[in-house]
C-alpha cells in the first residue's frame, strides 16, 4: 500500500500507538506543541514545522524572504495556541547546490524579521544539501506564561471564539494562482489589478507575511487551537481531544470586506476557503459566553456531533476537511 | 553565485554573524548542541541533525530501519559528545506519496529501537509530503548530567584521547558501496564474501547501526566533540573553538583489524578513512594526560598549527579536510 491510500492520519495514528510516556512528558504527540517538565515550577513548549518544496511553497509563488518568515511564524502560532512565549529556534536547511546564493540570503533576511518580530534567538540548526527540492525544518521552543492552554479542555457551554477572520490566506493563495507568480508585499509591491489596495494587500498578507498574533488575556480560556489546515478540521480535532461536540452559526463567522472584494472578483465562494481553505494561524478557543474581543462563532454541545447552522436555517454536519497529506496535495 | 561555490561554511559563518544572544542562552550556533538556561539549577541542550536521501543514504544501500535508527543515532551522538543524557525527540519526516507504507513502518521500526536502546521519548514532529527526494529531521533534546563539557576548553598539554577507533564507518560505506545493495545486519544477514564474519559485521554496523557510548566518566575532561564530519576536520573544529594547535601521533591512531582486514581486501589505504572518513560517531576529547581507557593519539600544543606526526617521523599539517554540503558530495 502507498503512503497516498494509507494517509498522513494513518501515519500519525501508528506512530502515536508506539509511544508511552514517563511522568516528566506533559503533553506529548496530540497537541500543537509538546510540553516537558524541567524543574519544580518550570516546563517547556516544543513545536516543530516542516515546508518542503512544491508542497508548502513554489519559488513560482514565494519570494525567498516570504518562505523564511512563514516558516517561523507557523510555529510561533503553535507556540501562542498554548498562550505560552516562543523564544529559541533551531533550523534546518536542506538546500540544492545549484540554490543562488541570493536567494539564501533573502530567506535569512525573512527568518530575520521574524525573529525580531517575535523576539527569538537562533540558537542551532543543520545545513545539508539536497538532491533536488528544499526543505526547511523550524522548531521552536516556548515558555509558558501562567497556565498552559490545551486543546482537549473545551466544556459544554462554552462559547467557540476566533481571534480573527479565516479564509483570507487562502483566497491569497488563490489570487496569487491567478497571478502565476510572486509578489513582493515585503516591499509593498502589489499587482496592477482593479481591486482596492488594502484588499489585495490584507489578503496576500495573510498567505504571505501573516503577522500571528496571541490572545491578550488567557485567564478565562479553556481549550484552544490554532487554524493552520482549516477552521472545520482544527474544530473537529480541539472537539474530539475535548470529547464534546458544537454547533456553529455561519451568521456569527466572520467575513473580511477584503475576502468579499478578492473572491467576487475571483469568482470564487469564500464560504469554502472560511471553513476549509487553511492556513489562517489565527486562534480558536473556547471560554464562557460573553467574551469581548473576539468573534464569537458557535457553542460546544453535550452531543458527538460537531454541526453548523447555515444561514437558512438548515443544519449541517462538519466532516475532516482540510489538508491532509499525502491524500490530497493542496 | 551558486551554493555550491560559497559552500557550507560560509553559509554557517553568515548565520552566525546575524545572531546575538542574550544571557539565558548558554551555548548557541557552533558547538555540537546549544544550551538554555531554563531555571536556577537546570539547563537543557538541544541537537538537530536532517538526513537527505541521495546524501546521507540511498534505499539502494540502506534498509529503512538502518535510516531511522541511524537519524536519532547520529543526535545522541552530539548529546554524548556534550557528557549529557538524551531524552526528548522530535521526528520530521518529509515522505513522497508513491511512498511504500511497509516502507514508512521499517523506518518507524529502526527509530524505536534507537529509542529504546537511548531511553528517549518521542513527544512530537511533523509528517508531510515531499515532491520527490525523502526528507528527514530528528531534534534531540539532552538533560546535563553534572558539568557540560564544551569543544572550546582544551588546554596546552592536555592529552588528546578518542573513545573509540574511527574509519570503521567510512570502511563499511566503501564495501556496501561496492556491493550495491543494502545489508540487513539489523537480521545478522552479512554479504557472502571472503572476509572474516566478524570484520564484515564491524565495519557494517559502524556504518549502518552504530552504537552510540558516552564517556564512563567527564570528570577529568575539558573539551569534546564527536567525530561525525572526519576525525581531522573535528580536531581542528575543537583546537579552532579553544584557540590552540595540537599533535596527533600516527602510530598511536587505532586501526581496527576489522579495517585492516576489509580496507585489504577492497584495496583502499586505510589512512584516508581513519583520519577523513566521517560518519564516526565516536567521541574526540581532552584531558590531563594519562587518562586510561582510552585511546590517548596527541597532545594540545601551544601554537597555531594542528599537525600529524607520520609513522616515519615527518610533520605534515592538518587542513579541514572533510565533509562539507555543497561543496563535495561524498
Amino acid at each position: 500500500m502507498k503512503l497516498s491510500e494509507w494517509g498522513e492520519l494513518a501515519l500519525i495514528e501508528e506512530i502515536k500507538r508506539r509511544v508511552s510516556y514517563s511522568s516528566d512528558v506533559l503533553i506529548g504527540i496530540g497537541d500543537d506543541t509538546a510540553q516537558i517538565d524541567v524543574s519544580a515550577n518550570k516546563s517547556l513548549l516544543i513545536t516543530t514545522d516542516t515546508f518542503s518544496e512544491n508542497i508548502h511553497f513554489t519559488t513560482g509563488l514565494f519570494t525567498a524572504y516570504q518562505i523564511g518568515y512563514k516558516l517561523v511564524a507557523s510555529n510561533v502560532s503553535d507556540i501562542y495556541s498554548m498562550a505560552a512565549r516562543p523564544c529559541y529556534l533551531l533550523l534546518n536547511m536542506t538546500v540544492p547546490g545549484e540554490l543562488d546564493k541570493d536567494f539564501m540570503l533573502e530567506f535569512l533576511d525573512g527568518i530575520n524579521r521574524a525573529i525580531k518580530q517575535y523576539g527569538l534567538q537562533l540558537i542551532g540548526g543543520d545545513v545539508t544539501s539536497a538532491d533536488k527540492a528544499m526543505t526547511f525544518t523550524a522548531t521552536l521552543i516556548g515558555i509558558p506564561q501562567n497556565r498552559v492552554i490545551r486543546r482537549d479542555g473545551a466544556q459544554v457551554g462554552d462559547g467557540i471564539y476566533l481571534s480573527g477572520p479565516t479564509g483570507e490566506a487562502a483566497c491569497g493563495h488563490e489570487l496569487l494562482k491567478r497571478l502565476s507568480m510572486p509578489v513582493k508585499v515585503e516591499s509593498d509591491e502589489l499587482p496592477d489589478l482593479p481591486l482596492k489596495r488594502d484588499s489585495m494587500l490584507r489578503v496576500l498578507k495573510r498567505f504571505l507575511l501573516p503577522d500571528i498574533e496571541p490572545v491578550k488575556d488567557a485567564h478565562n480560556i479553556h481549550s484552544m487551537i490554532d487554524v493552520s489546515d482549516g477552521l472545520f478540521i482544527d474544530l473537529r480535532r480541539l472537539c474530539d481531544a475535548s470529547g464534546v461536540g458544537a454547533i456553529l452559526y455561519e451568521r456569527d463567522i466572520p467575513v473580511s470586506d477584503a475576502i468579499k472584494e478578492v473572491a467576487g472578483f475571483l469568482q470564487i465562494d469564500p464560504y469554502r476557503l472560511i471553513t476549509s481553505g487553511g492556513e489562517d494561524y489565527v486562534l480558536l478557543f473556547t471560554a464562557p459566553k460573553g467574551l469581548n474581543g473576539y468573534y464569537q462563532i458557535g457553542e460546544i454541545i453535550d452531543e458527538p456531533s460537531v454541526k453548523i447552522e447555515r444561514t437558512d436555517g438548515s443544519i449541517e454536519n462538519i466532516g475532516y476537511e482540510g489538508y491532509e497529506h499525502f491524500v490530497h496535495k493542496g
